[in-house]
């Protein structure tokens, strides 16, 4: 092996031309920290590009560089879901280490694909593919390793917090920030993956399978978006002392004696949270995670969760990681010989494959969090007495209650904040009160969580 | 090599109770995801403990211990510089890895130390050692591998965290939150480490040194500490918007042109920073570290800077961490054969030692901050005029004036914000404007930094 590392970058668009500055830039400080040269040996594009360093040669044959004797490591940066695929499993056959930023292809192939790579001895390494420069896949694959964590809660996609943020601080509707969003290249012209919540699902879903050691089940996240938040809420929640952010959760239960409920939530919804909480005040396109374990307790981790800089930055950073595996030949040989010594690298999903878990998903119903509700009424005296009523008897706590003066003749919108409960319960409870004669609308409800 | 893992612990403080606690409690996790068996063959403590699995052999030749075949991985939470440092230097000669939790060691004898381990080709793991249980050392050493780190600013005192926090939010003086701190463990019955800032400028030594890949200095690093804060400061600077918290700073400074002035930065001090920005949020006994590195922008990490649990985390993060090391036989075998081969690990100090540069550190009177001036004057005409002159010819620019009534009869105190400028020229604005007729008493200087 010679002393470089050769690298091809597999598409050029924001992420692949950030890579490449971001290696103009600071080759300095890569060499200074791995003591290797790192060269881009290939570029792989199906438009050439002519804003490129010239010396680097760009080649539309996607499938020969991922092969090529010429690179060590292969980066895909194309995105989607098909070729993308095939790059990485022809990178992965011919021995090449992968990097990837491609959260879609991984949430929805990643099990395939992890599988197929620790065959064949080699890594696919994927920081960049879940909030973006936050180094949120290491610190709960590796920092966090010794922690058996409890649950987490991320903003991980920054079109959906732009958007909680602008209506909250400037009390702009969501249509007016989405196309705002759109008009600064936030948001794509169609909107879909970000503002309902499918983005962050393909991220929650490798958050949760690195944190409980579980496979990827993309196909199992509970997703809600945020095209129904109205500034009432916003406002309302604001009043309260809680903020709305739209929030991936992966929360394990044990299920408190009953093993039915014992599982793990994997939701994706606008949230309630205390306005004084760090999460609450990660403002604009950032992204955060708040990760609890035990026993180091509550971490937050900050920063931008996409743009050139800050994916390049990630991808990267899985370079150099990579590069000192390359580096140690005889660890090279030993993977060819000794399969299944998982002592010598970090393992793909955290855990060593034959310990991954079938731990079940929980489904909707057996979900449990707090709610808040804006339920509209007549103002007919008895109306707090039955709603209050319903929800003693489904067992619901109610933490807290603000009726305002009628916006509409003769109708108030009570809100009501309640402790968590199990969702099937509040389904019937929700159910109820909306059959009652003084109700006039469907009962709005967003989730809450304290973060405790 | 079998396949369990063998850890030494020594020293049955909090922490190292709080290592046995976790890995009782997280056994089947740390095997889950290592493979390996991790067990604690030997324990060191010079009093023995009856508290303590009684499985476990206490021995008080802790020398012995760090030289026993019996032993992968030395864990030492002895604290203090001088047998954690024989036992260190015992462990590494005897080929053993460490694990150590000891900032002050580390500030102070870690280039002797990591050199030494380098030699013998075995790794001194310290994530302990700065902001407890955030996982900051692994995140600059690694995650931001890629990046060029600007500057970074910490928390990273927890003791000084709770008392800001305290002032700030109960109004309560210094002192008396400091007997509070005290009370709860917070603080040492001698608090000087913690309010001088020693033990953050023992951290921030550690993080300056893998940020730009300098040797450690830290008799270089300029401390300020708290003692001097009054609840006065803290009320002015919340009503100009700021909040005072102590942080240490790392800065790469590129001297402009002046070569003279090319260095870096290393100050612990109380620090005005604006009340919006998260890091002014991080309350109590919470650690935070802010980082600005090109091209990822900023990041932060949050978390408990101290307590068993955190600490234990950390150190058992390392251990992990190890445990790869030690899985790669072949790799191990290498070490000894190929010196100097630095692909196949992370180096002490994030860059290759040969690689550290002699980057100068500047000293106090070419740094460069925003100031708050307190000014007390008798109530005469010409005062501000003449201050804000002086300040004028020294090239000081000024943010922001707030003129507060009188509270001593004929003498007002003027809140002065500035922009950034040279430490020195503060100096000699600072003695013209103490020698003006009209000024009562020594300017009240406090720093600021707008995190920008």
């Amino acid at each position: 092996m010679s002393n470089s590392i050769k690298l091809a970058i597999l598409g050029l668009g924001t992420v692949g031309t950030g890579v490449i500055n971001l290696i103009n830039d600071n080759l300095d400080e890569l060499k200074r920290r791995s003591g290797r040269d790192i060269i881009i040996t290939e570029v792989g594009t199906r438009r050439q590009r002519d804003d490129i360093d010239t010396s680097i040669t760009q080649n539309s044959d996607l499938m020969a560089i991922a092969a090529s004797d010429n690179v060590d490591i292969v980066i895909e940066v194309i995105g989607g879901t098909t070729l993308a695929k095939d790059v990485i499993m022809q990178a992965i056959k011919n021995g090449k280490h992968v990097v990837t930023a491609n959260k879609a292809l991984l949430a929805e192939h990643g099990n395939e694909i992890f599988a197929f790579a620790e065959e064949n001895n080699v890594h696919v390494a994927y920081e960049a593919a879940v909030a973006g420069g936050i180094p949120i896949i290491k610190v709960m694959r590796e920092a966090l390793a010794a922690n058996k964590i409890d649950w987490l809660a991320g903003i991980i996609n920054g079109t959906g917090n732009f958007i909680m943020t602008e209506m909250r601080d400037k009390g702009r509707p969501f249509a007016d920030v989405l196309e705002e969003a759109q008009e600064l290249g936030y948001a794509e012209a169609d909107p879909t993956f970000d503002v309902e919540g499918i983005d962050a699902a393909h991220k929650l879903a490798l958050l949760a399978s690195i944190a409980f050691g579980i496979p990827l089940q993309f196909d199992k996240v509970y997703c809600e978006g945020i095209t129904g938040i109205t500034l009432q809420d916003v406002n309302y929640a604001e009043e309260l002392g809680y903020r709305i952010k739209h929030l991936g959760f992966a929360v394990r239960r044990d299920g408190q004696g009953n093993s039915e409920d014992a599982g793990v939530e994997l939701r994706v919804h606008p949230t309630l949270i205390p306005q004084d909480a760090l999460l609450a005040n990660v403002n604009g396109v950032k992204n955060a995670v708040l990760v609890n374990s035990h026993p180091l307790g509550q971490t937050l981790y900050c920063g931008d969760g996409a743009g050139a800089g800050a994916t390049a930055s990630a991808v990267m950073a899985d370079v150099m990681d990579l590069v000192r595996v390359l580096g140690s030949k005889s660890g090279d040989e030993q993977n060819s010989s000794e399969k299944n010594n998982h002592g010598h690298h970090v393992p793909h999903l955290a855990f060593i494959p034959e310990q991954l878990s079938d731990t079940p998903i929980l489904r909707a119903e057996q979900m449990i969090t707090g709610y808040y509700l804006r339920v509209h009424a007549y103002d007919s005296p008895g109306v707090l007495a039955d709603i209050t009523r319903i929800l003693s008897d489904a067992g619901i706590n109610i933490d807290a209650i603000l009726q305002k003066p009628a916006h509409k003749v003769g109708q108030v919108p009570v809100i009501i904040l309640t402790l968590p409960v199990v969702e099937s319960q509040m389904n019937l409870a929700i159910e109820k009160i909306e059959k009652l004669d003084t109700i006039t609308d469907k009962v709005v409800r967003i989730r809450l969580d304290e973060l405790a």
